[in-house]
């Protein structure tokens, strides 16, 4: 089959030909591609910031964003049969240490990341296993989701777990409205009937909040904090997601946060520093995320089939990928690139 | 009556004639004071720090860790009844905001601190409000419990937040075994079988800890985190209760945390300053803690009245204040001083 | 001022000259009613139903859902003040006892019940606490939201405990769409994304609730188990919401949910009645709900503000209360009938 | 190897010789059985009154209760490895529906219950999944933990329920206190320092539950629900936890309820039937309990091994599984009977 490979590192990946995949244990699936998300994280592998990290040996294929039909099954799967559509969770998990036994699998003991530190997504086929595939709503057509596999899971995984505890009348800072930040207000609003403030330096990222049900959006101008302790009758807010994490975001999101109220930490790249005076005599919580569980992407294809949180699409053939890597990089990707093989 | 007043900042404070307080609304409450606890925050009045944050008009009577026998009550009052040995809430909370509403009286939006911001308990009597008393077990003398008013009543919150997503095969950090820390151990120990470990400085504080119920001691002397692993298969713990909050702490909790875990903030002075990336990619969640509220206080005194909690306790008589502010102040406590009028 | 009271049971109320209720506490409101909601259990009143049970001394004024403006306040009321337009909570809390300090107001162990063992809103005053007035948002009228004061906040308070453990994908069975289920399934449509499949014996019933957002509606005739089945693959709902209580809906409820689902019991008249042996082998829940919180009752007010939840109201003088008690026995109308004073 | 098989109903089991158990799958765990519990439940397996539904097929190989040492590993087995000791979860669930995928392995969709309707524990040797051995302490010898695979699990499942919940102060009603009950009864000590009241007919078990931690024990004659309102100061106990289930026991168990209060459902036989009223009016709840998690069972291990449960246990040779029988049957075996291979 065809299959993008990383042959070196800081060198433009590779079309080309490797065996196809082999059913070989009981709970093997084999994925015929339907999708495959282009991510930043994919222009990060290439350059090797990954390569300690995953300890991969090249070549490998890349592609951690995956969804697809089911082109062959081992002998003990029972959750998907040949010609599902499905969706790939990111993670291949173990299925037997304890937080895999409590529904964590995002803290499974031993698990792969295929795309990362195992053969991934550009590419005709993928091997996966049966704890990983995700049955589609037959409304729901591969390519138009692969790109929830990982991006999109993380944000709802956050945004869940906060609108657990969430009660009418609250509201909620959302600092960013990009990528990840986008999808979070769609299922923000589909979970909850809280008062939405999102938080931007993007006017365009504004008016896509305002018409996914965003209550009320701020340009990041400096005055946003003060803006926000007027929109909450100068309390702050209940809880904020912060899908930036750096540049100033977490100063300003803690400056919007009322008493006792939560901070979700979802993007990265900056530091959490608050002095512990100030989270004791608030009693304030800063709430780690990563990317969800199984379920959780079984919930969050349950939205989407609903119709209740979509993403723009740019589709490119998986020959063209060195196109899409191009776009992505030069930033003239509106939506998510998708390789289509 | 007889009042311990801090007529000017910087300077000792005085023993005073002052009228006797009197009922003048229907939810009042007079109170005999029994014992009041005299902690390193009176030492921090005195010395004006909280001059600005509490707004107090001097001269006034300080005194916030309460317990007595009700003298008075005004004609509302259901929950007392005169001669009922009593503890006091630190807070009177207003009961009509929507923290109060949800049992949170540590977030009421309008109340006051009695010792801090009006006349305390370092007096023969205090007048405080039904919504501040929690009746108290006939087994239990009020100075024996005073000091459990506020910063057992912290360490109970803390420890109790913690203790109900905790399950048996848990391992529990605590960082401090002074003060606070030590009734958080009897606590925990009370609350959970989970497996304690407890690190401090003083070989003292863990020699108690071991005693009140600790499964394993470590001297915070640089080891403690790789110890820490050790006694958890290399994983971590699934909490930390930092007692601490300052000079180092927070790194070595942090360190010694388990993915998924809990980091729950109680003592400070410090800083809590991680990268975001390490909050999401092991996605941790730091916890504030402040004071109780109303009902954990009713529970913390069950834990006492059970014999679950208990406290050393020194106690001197109202006149000798300045002995006890003294003896705080030269670390000549062992325990909690106590002023009994 | 005019009032409507009960003056011997079995016997027509009567519209009398009363004094003008005053303030004597310091927590005390008093409220010129906006809109009082005339309910069945006003019929069971006048019928001497709840002598016995209430107390009350004859004669007294009746109308326990009640919503108005603020017309005087006791001199420690901080929440409200002269001129809001307020929703009254139907029971007057103590705010002092455990459940109270707990926000659980419903099971305050002394609390009063206006319009039913105390002076009710059938009148062009009311005299109530500042623990039972909710400020209304101003979009909101009194008159359009005072039957939510009583029958809508037992729904909300259901539903919302139901779709807190609720998941996108799960199932709902409502069992009866009228009084309390319209706004029960309005509420869940707002709290949740969840599948709701909506069960009476009325089309016209289910018409308004394929209206307010069921995705199912289904005739009860005998058929609705099976029916249940075929659209939950075979295993049954995660949870049902019974708002009937009686009449068989308690033996179709049962065989509608799922293993491991909760059975909510709103409505009420026949009998719970089960094999234990069933109650553990499936491992289901039967959870009992009474009217909500003073919070619940300010979310609801919150969701009325946003649009979200609505009600069909005709309006009688105050003058024509026997016009509207009447027709409500009759059955003739629709929505329910509000007293303007 | 030598197995106890059921050749046909109504007839005695046999000692056959089989041939060893080998394996098939990555996943497959051999057991050598170090202790198979003898429990009513297989007397009723002989009546045939498991055959319809089990539809196992004649001959196999009864005994649910089991514990071990690792013999032989499949491949992709990761958490045990040879010669560990171990006690097997009841059932072998797949791992793959969504329930399995929440950690609620009883409810998984497609499990198989080995000595129910698949060969058992009393034999020399049992095949098992990994995803149904819990690997145990040095400390504990698979005979002495048998029992508490099953019984044991299914009073921790319900305890641990309750516990969550519980808070220092509140009482808790057991009503039967022989096999689940008097294992309840410790982990509920375990867990949580609440005020625990053990009803029964039997004096035995009620100074057995005295020996084990009960606050008050009171014989069940008729005063029980009186006695329980004097316990709890008129209001009734926050919790019930049923481990009869028949007989008269849901009628004294929720005349012993709080209002707002959890009755857990355990033991059965009889019939929950409680006017739908009652249900509301006191706002009560009822919550079925069912056999517990893989991850139940590894913290009912960690209590065992910290020495908070232990079972008396009586050991027959596999030889003698006869006289087991007859002397449960008999109501002989003080504890647990045990066959060891």
């Amino acid at each position: 089959m065809k299959a993008v490979q990383v042959i070196e590192y800081d060198e433009p990946p590779v079309l080309v030909d490797v065996p196809d995949p082999q059913i070989t244990g009981p709970l093997d699936v084999i994925v015929k591609v339907g999708g495959a998300g282009v991510c930043r994280t994919d222009l990060h592998v290439l350059e090797g910031q990954w390569a300690a990290k995953s300890g991969v040996v090249l070549p490998y294929t890349i592609g951690h964003e995956n969804a697809g039909w089911v082109q062959e099954v081992g002998q003990a799967v029972t959750n998907v049969k040949v010609g599902d559509p499905v969706i790939l969770h990111p993670l291949a998990t173990c299925g037997l240490c304890r937080p895999c036994r409590d529904g964590d699998d995002v803290h499974c003991m031993s698990s792969a990341f295929p795309g990362i530190d195992a053969d991934g997504g550009y590419a005709e086929y993928l091997k996966t296993t049966a704890r990983s595939v995700v049955a589609l709503d037959p409304s729901l057509e591969p390519a138009s989701v692969a790109a929830l596999a990982d991006a999109g899971l993380t944000a709802y995984h956050a945004v869940a777990k906060a609108a657990r505890i969430l009660r009418p009348g609250d509201r909620v800072v959302v600092i960013g409205a990009g990528g990840l930040g986008h999808i979070g207000v769609q299922v923000l609003r589909a979970l909850s009937p809280v008062e939405i403030i999102v938080i931007d330096r993007s006017a365009d990222a504004l008016a896509l909040a305002t018409e996914l049900g965003a209550d009320h959006t701020l340009v990041a101008d400096g005055s946003e904090t003060e803006r926000v302790r007027e929109l909450t009758g100068g309390h702050g807010a209940e809880a904020v997601l912060d899908f930036v994490g750096e540049g100033g975001a977490v100063e300003t999101g803690v400056a919007c946060l009322r008493r006792n109220g939560n901070y979700y930490v979802i993007g990265y790249g900056g530091r959490l520093d608050v002095p512990t005076i100030d989270v004791i005599s608030t009693e304030i919580n800063f709430i780690g995320n990563l990317v969800g569980s199984y379920n959780d992407l079984s919930e969050l294809m349950v939205l989407a089939a609903r119709g209740k949180v979509g993403l723009h699409t740019r589709r490119y053939p998986l020959a063209s990928f060195q196109d899409a890597l191009d776009d992505l990089s030069a930033g003239a990707v509106r939506g998510r690139a998708i390789l289509i093989p």
